[in-house]
């Protein structure tokens, strides 16, 4: 996949309640979709439980890689196991600074209630030094951006409804800017009467033959007694049009080899 | 959380397609789930993309630290893509070698519909040396479980029904053996009219008092205009009663103190 690995994105969705099940872990599910869709290629997505010295180390572990992209959601909060921003600023090496103008969003909320500034309160304000606001106009916490070398790192709240509006508002206008070079264009299709193994080989040639071709085969059914697959094919190209050319072009060779040999597409 | 130290867990949910959001991780819901009932503190949950350098790069740095299980979902067919046990070896720098109860088993299954023993189907038997099979009773592919040093690494497939079978029937009942000695009990409710700002001082003061016990709040309304809070209350103990004891209690104390700011319980 040439056309991609310049535009690479990490994704850390931190929370001890993510990591121990309580949730289901839909904020990395949305940010691998709008990512994927923005033309980034989405390496992982890791969760960790609420601990600085664990979060900084993974972190830095994923920037040694000089990704383009690393977006983290959870842990800005006020309460004492809200993390994230000390456990990056401590990866970059950076010193956690009062953001004035975090300080001042933060402190213009609070006051419609007319409700003090406590230390919990202000820590919401604390960001690594050289990060930008990112304004939160759903809650409280505000997010942060900044570069660090050849990666741009974006920080958000982990409560879902605050992430998305943050995202579609400031965060992928911001992406957009980069000029990521690749745009995807997406097919599948169910298959039955096929197993898995047999599907394999055919996969294996179109994937021979195609460049910059993802194709893969999800199992809905039972390998053997009764086969089902969804077949999911993803082209990228710097041309939109182009993708979806080839995207129809590999749907119907699959369909046509998967036929052969028994298939049944539904 | 000196009782849970010994018994540290990572999960590795691994598939392109749950990187890039295409479906939502809830194997690693289920797994965090089922393990921090075992009494395992999970410390993270990983997610990568299908590529065997990465995978095992990753591995390795969890492996560094010697966690006491290391369980992987996905990445065990006979797809190109399917290279969980190539990157487990790589990692554990053990050869990959053909297991013939794998392959037997395998055989087998494809035998009944007189499916010929393909170099896909093959490839499922391919296991780290070391490794022992986990019988897959629900679909084709097998599941491996090995020491390594002081971990305990299951590998099993990604299809949630495959997965949830082997491990209630065969890992966990593996895993009780280990003799994890701490259980946990769990408290939670909700509570409208406190910020989470404001309750952060009273949790913290709640952390300082009792040793083994977490509790985190989750944001559910809104911070100022609308503010509406989960709390959730974990201890851990080595007894199942003095942990319900203690979750009790801190969940009364956590109530009267939040009532005490004008907080109420729903």
């Amino acid at each position: 996949m040439s056309l991609g690995k310049e535009f690479v994105a990490w994704v850390f969705t931190l929370g001890t309640e993510v990591v121990s099940g309580r949730v289901v872990n839909t904020n990395a599910a949305y940010l691998g979709r709008r990512l994927t869709l923005l033309g980034f290629e989405v390496l992982g997505a890791v969760s960790l439980v609420d601990d600085v010295r664990l979060i900084s180390s993974f972190i830095s572990h994923v920037l040694a890689s000089e990704p383009e992209l690393l977006v983290t959601t959870g842990g800005l909060g006020p309460t004492h196991d809200d993390v994230t921003l000390e456990a990056l600023a401590r990866a970059l090496r950076v010193e956690l600074r009062l953001n004035e103008e975090a300080l001042k969003s933060i402190k213009e909320k609070y006051e419609v209630l007319k409700l003090p500034l406590t230390p919990e309160r202000v820590k919401m304000a604390y960001m690594p030094e050289g990060c930008e606001v990112i304004p939160n106009e759903v809650g409280t916490a505000p997010g942060c951006i900044m570069k660090h070398g050849k990666t741009l790192i974006v920080s958000l709240p982990g409560v879902p409804r605050e992430l998305e509006s943050m995202w579609e508002s400031y965060v992928e206008p911001r992406l957009k800017e980069l000029g990521v070079r690749r745009v995807i264009a997406e097919r599948s299709f169910r298959v039955s009467g096929v197993p898995e193994s047999s599907a394999a080989k055919i996969v294996k040639e179109i994937l021979r033959k195609y460049e910059n071709v993802y194709v893969k085969t999800h199992p809905k059914g039972h390998e053997i007694t009764a086969p089902v697959l969804e077949v999911y094919v993803q082209v990228f190209s710097k041309d939109l049009s182009e993708a979806e050319k080839i995207a129809d072009e590999v749907s119907e060779e699959l369909k046509k080899s998967l036929e052969s040999i028994g298939g049944v597409i539904t």
